[in-house]
């Protein structure tokens, strides 16, 4: 059974960094959310580290899980780079040539239609102006009985958590205090309705929050 | 030397419940927020129970060091109850005959003065309409050495971190959502600079964050 998985990097202060721009694709502040992520071995490895350093720990554990047994990608035109060069139609976005999925991709925009991009490595980016709904039936029949992740930004993330359509919900919560971006926890509120919380603190002092549907 | 030490419930989303009002006079959520706290053994014991019961992992270590080095308190007047009944001068607040303190407790209040209770135990209550800073003084004074607890309720704990008196932050974050009540989390933004956060989660799921300025 496909389920609909999201893995969110926030502050311990309920923050997530806005929607990236141009001046500032990944927002000033996702060095300090993603440090104990990026530190892992995993990670590393997957950005071609053959050193076998990084991390081995709670964090790394969470970082393998998360490239296993997805089958298909939901991500925002701002998570695909789609807005900073609107009028580019040669514009394959910030993933590189090899973009780390290796899978299909639909990536949501209310711009006009484009043709799907194949990419090294498996990845084909389509993209979609549909109803968050509609486009995850198409990327559950694409999983193939895989998962479907839910990348991002913060704003595909709350449409998809607004309208209940995640199964599995992954907090990476930082510890630290970030005061500004968009409010995560806002749209948690009433989650535990459906779905049941666990903890866990890897060595770095990163809190793992799983929520999941029962 | 003494610190000043806070010990504070918090909800994951970073709610506090409102400062208590008669009609809810220690908030509807404090039930959830409190749960694991209440299941140590050492909470037991202090209530009277000695049937040995109760929690003893990480939130009854915490829960021990709650009540070990604490020589004065300051609290705020709902904390102590005044505001049930604010003209009733025979009022002594809602800790029982014997309350747990056992050390002057310094009441923060804008009503007029009121002279010192001196209860069971060794709780004092003193009642103090001026500055914290002025009444944190008197408090430390009061310690002997030992640290001062600031012990609530919401309106004061924000008092003095707005007013960086407070050395020892330990925050008892529930694994729950609650949607409501005073936003902590907004109250720690820039608390990094001086202070250094550890983390740690009990077999309860709940998440005990320190801030420990060095």
């Amino acid at each position: 059974m496909t389920r609909v998985r999201m893995d969110l990097f926030v502050s311990l202060d309920g923050f997530t960094p806005s929607d990236p721009t141009p001046d500032a694709p990944m927002g000033a502040d996702w060095g300090r959310l993603t440090a104990s992520y990026t530190a892992t071995r995993t990670f590393r490895e997957r950005l071609g580290d053959t050193s076998g350093e990084g991390t081995t720990g709670v964090d790394d554990r969470y970082a393998r899980a998360y490239f296993e047994g997805v089958g298909a990608e939901v991500m925002g035109a701002a998570m695909f780079g789609l807005h900073s060069y609107p009028d580019d139609p040669d514009w394959k976005g910030w993933w590189g040539d090899e973009p780390p999925f290796g899978t299909p991709v639909y990536v949501l925009t209310h711009t006009a239609p484009r043709p799907s991009i194949e990419m090294k490595g498996g990845t084909t980016f389509h993209f979609r102006d549909a109803p968050v709904e509609e486009v995850l039936a198409e990327a559950t029949a694409a999983a193939g009985g895989l998962d479907v992740r839910v990348g991002g930004g913060s704003r595909t993330a709350r449409a998809f958590l607004r309208a209940g359509l995640v199964d599995d919900l992954h907090l990476l919560v930082a510890p630290v205090f970030l005061g500004r971006g968009d409010r995560l926890w806002d749209h948690l509120t009433g989650i535990e309705a459906t779905h049941a919380v666990t903890t866990e603190v890897a060595e770095s002092g990163e809190i793992h929050v799983t929520l999941r549907r029962s």
